[in-house]
């Protein structure tokens, strides 16, 4: 069983013969998603999937929170690219919309399942993220924000995607998606993002950690097959919209009311936000 | 802020100076769907639509009702062609159920965000232009019915092509299908119809404008790109599911088994139907 | 009112003029699917499909459990075919397979609704069937179970095809097939298998049989065309799922961790698979 | 080597150890398809299915003509049901569609190549059949013509579904489709309908009995293979025209144009329609 | 059969009891579509739509070209909104994209047959237009041009969406969209884009009014459904792609190559573009 | 203009400031397709599509032959996997062929068109991977194979999926691919695989940096989103049949009849193969 190499942003360990245990870790920064968490991902999972006695990963935050999101300071200067010419720039930003997409989805295409806690604030990319896994368990504290609204975009990299077909009431998930708002635990399973609340975070990792040794007890060409079968309903699906998405919003997101939003944001004023 | 035009049907007024509150308005008529009202829904959304300043409509049902679906009176011989060649017939039927869909399918057209709020009775075409909006609260005392099997044929303006998509119970919305009986708020919560039960009908207006107000304090582009995009998943297979019905029910709605049920509902004797 | 033929797996009786009674009958063999079962009941299907007065089915199990699944004792052997090239048996097996999916599908087919009762376990192909049904009860005592995972295999006859289609919580729906653990009725109702849970066979028996009458009192012309646009809906993304499954299934069930699966299921000693 | 069962519009015989060669077989009739031909065609190829040294089917017409299309004198009976209720009727023109398609479409589903060789006139439901093959042949002397919209109805059972799919000219293949015009073998060979012009029947027999043996010196599993990839991509698309053309042609063959479109055909009269 | 009414653009009359004869009338402008003419077109059409006698349409151009495209002078100011914010002109871009799509798709949503002839040029908009008809005649002399990629953008209202479903050789369909070179008669009838190539302008017309006159002899409902029948198949793809172009175009179309290029055309020097 | 990195089985350089002329080159081994070849392709792109210059590829083979296919030597020993379980196997062979299939679509992704010129031999990967060309010319000697029905198996890495949809005569390429015989330039035109037979090699490369030189000298954002709009659409439907080829054959190409081709293909004797 060979030891996780050593990342920035990601740490891990085996916790069973089967079963690993990974964690997104930037706690001083709540696991905010920058540049370097979003190369790490794949790598990390490239590394797990040719870890041949793998049948299930267990993800958790590190620290008080499972993620902040978009990590504001640093990802956005990566993302927005230099040019005079609007078809350029969204040439390039769709093709950077693309690679963020690829990292977001790489739990979708994890050979075992992927069983992701998460406890404390789980908002925006991190909800994205969350979203591409198998199985989903959080904390009776959580607040989960599809927060992309609020710095003026719409989210693109899976949660949009993924949601309308994970869960069970459309005007819900619309109710959370126009205004941003927080979404308890309660309320997360009503509108079936998550399978169980947990009564922390450390029940919840032993939860999680249980059920992903139940999966590495069965045959791993069954489980294997399933996780196949399932994404091929999905994916038929969510591959297309997420392209859709990438299309759209490389033009979308040059939009100056990105800055207002920050802006007020950041200084708690009310952002004013030009007609249509 | 410009004045909603005259309408026979619907009235309505800005409640902020980003929301418009608008409303059915036949209440001596429960707000049955008449052909007029037909009209005028599209009519109405297209001078919202040019209103640089609205950002989302809050849509509700004047009087003791939102609606108690299709006016039998007047809509039926608006609808039914004359002529005495079958395949004319389902022509003009075909080409009219095209019309009313287009009209029922207005909210999901709206440029911004719909919220709607259900009390007393939603039938038939109530329920059917309810689900074509974004968002969906009722009152306690809310009676849901798609009651279309009461007069003998199949819904095709919207809600059984929007519904399987929207909600998580195919066994309970066969159910209900099936035998068009009232469903109550909990199971309308329950089945993912609605996103919340309100106290009443006051409550549940002043609650769907907050909900709004936070709408329309977001970016525009940022509310407008969501809304485009969740459509865009869901217009893919409603699309293809309105033009399937419209053909079907095109000869489905000639048959003999409509005057049956109406005139069994009206004499309150039991049907009597011929075997398939 | 013609009587059902003689089968040696189902039995049945008219409980009113419209509404048809049909039992899983193999109670000394806890209703388990042989391939006399997977042959009848498309026959007694056909044959009530042509019973002009039909309007409804209920169908249940008789005995304790609604359907151990798979008969394994005769099952097996007759589904795995004989051949020293992969190939050719890939290609008996996919043969196969569309067989028996065509035999579960018997309920999506049927020209009426069909209503199933669940009580006692509903495991593997039971809860696979089940799934092809128009509305499903079940009692407060069920053990329903997507048991294929506990063989070795991935479930190829419907139910990964359906229920991602008919549900509202994926994350529940990932766990409890990753797994092959028991759903209680309460999780049945939440994940939204079941449109209601019932308070033991007799009163399910009961309930069901007056839902049927309702459905039997309506225009069969409009419930006909209702069952037809809801089908339609789902058979787009169902039929291709099938298709598919049954693509990848044979080879897949030619693994030998089958065989470990049941050794280790009979014997009771833990399962020991190679690695992928 | 089996013998083929007798057959009333069918015979044929094996002419090498894994080729059989089988005719349409009412030269008196030419070839017209009436009821028992639509029932014998799913029957044969279930035999030859079950051959298992089959790896190629060469199909022709025997007599003058490959087929002149629909019997009107015995099939029009057949299909038309009794009812005073257009739903009722529509229903049963469904089904009925379904089950001409389902035999029309045996050569798409027969488990080997199907080559057909087409001669002297092939209209109506002969060029239906004809491309649901794998591949045509022509003489030079063929007369195509895709003839329904002479008798007052659009194809239903195939040419329409296939042609757009398997040619390269939509505006020719509208052209002879809305004219119901005779197609040249020249024309056949550049729409693209064909894939060799032949100097005559029996040099056409002898080149699509050499293709057939050469096929047949394949390896069967790399065929069957290739049969099946060909035909996948295909009938994602065919499939769902086929049911949309059974749902509106069970409304509108009920036209009084195809009586008119008849007596102006035998009379030789001018038809005169209505107006839409 | 009354008149049509007066057009700036389009002028036409009745050839036959049920033929009607349109034609782009700006000869002086060489046809070339500006805002009246997208404008024009589908009133034109609604009216045709009306003429319950029209059984087709032929469709030609005044003067000595079909079509030069579409008229720089004057649509482009039309078109290009102003605003400072690039997500706001996008989405205006977007909806006028929409709105040209519409106009051009006419042709498709015709209620009978639309027959166009081809000749002199036949450029941009022009072809964009010709292949959203039913059947398509050229001249010997016709010079078609998909020639979008000399104005610096693609195509977007339909010949990129139709034509790839409409012929038979990707790799010279390719060809001609990436250098905009001039297509001859010849050329055209070997890719699939016309069915016919006639002598002139003058037998063309001739030629067209009688395949009109034989398709206005057929029954309409048979007509109709067929038109009804390709146009469904074709329209499940065209209108995905028509809404994905108008998505990717709304950004596109403001790139700095447009100007670049225009300036190279009108002024003859060579463009010079920025890297990618 | 940065010069291609030292290649095994790859050689090109620069023929203008903005066209790319690569070579196949293993002249020795008819450029054969072995395991570097498949690695060292999406590598020479991936460096092509970095070059900000780059506007249009021109692609050929070195020496006497495009391409002889797959180089049975090398490439078979690489690709099947060891195991006793044929589940197993076959996850190992599905991931297999997506790789392959990765590195023989590298054309269609490259970001700029990708002008393929085929001479002497093209068979079996040979024409796959021409296939995911923008644009195809070949030579008057060219000798086309779709080659994979000869070894015993059915070519998956892209003809078969490409092909339907690329050309117009399905009948054609069915008789094409069944046989594996050789397609001469005449038919290459006529089936629509190419849109230009040129007079030999050299004309030939001549002609295409002509057509590339004029792509180059249009506006690089017209060119990539035209490329981005025809491969939309085509990619819609060649994604899911690649993917599901791929499941396919990773039972099938198991199959002995593999040895039994190849052998019989070296010692010239007749192959016998076993009844499906």
């Amino acid at each position: 069983m060979a030891a996780l190499p050593q990342y920035e942003t990601l740490s891990g360990n085996w916790v069973s013969p089967h079963v690993f245990h990974i964690q997104l870790n930037r706690p001083d920064r709540m696991n905010a998603f920058n540049p370097k968490m979003f190369e790490e991902i794949p790598q990390a999972f490239e590394f797990l999937n040719k870890q041949e006695e793998l049948r299930a990963v267990v993800l958790t935050g590190n620290g008080k929170h499972f993620s902040s999101g978009l990590d504001l300071n640093e990802a956005f200067q990566a993302i927005m690219p230099e040019s005079d010419d609007t078809a350029r720039k969204t040439i390039k930003l769709y093709e950077t919309i693309k690679i963020l997409q690829h990292s977001i989805d790489t739990l979708n295409r994890c050979r075992v399942p992927v069983l992701v806690g998460i406890h404390g604030a789980c908002v925006g990319a991190g909800i994205n993220f969350a979203c591409s896994a198998d199985i989903r368990y959080c904390t009776k504290d959580v607040k989960i924000s599809i927060k992309e609204v609020d710095i003026g975009i719409c989210a693109d990299i899976g949660v949009l995607q993924r949601l309308p077909l994970q869960t069970g009431n459309d005007s819900l998930l619309r109710e959370i998606t126009y205004t941003g708002r927080f979404v308890s635990a309660d309320e997360a399973l009503r509108l079936g993002v998550v399978s169980k609340v947990s009564e922390n975070q450390e029940t919840m990792i032993k939860e999680l950690i249980e059920v992903a040794q139940t999966i590495a007890s069965k045959s791993p060409v069954a489980v294997w097959t399933i996780k196949q079968a399932l994404n091929h309903d999905v994916n038929k699906a969510v591959i297309p919209n997420l392209e859709y998405m990438a299309r759209v919003n490389a033009a979308m997101i040059q939009t100056s009311d990105m800055q207002e939003s920050v802006t007020s944001f950041l200084t708690k004023k009310k952002a004013v936000f030009p007609k249509l």
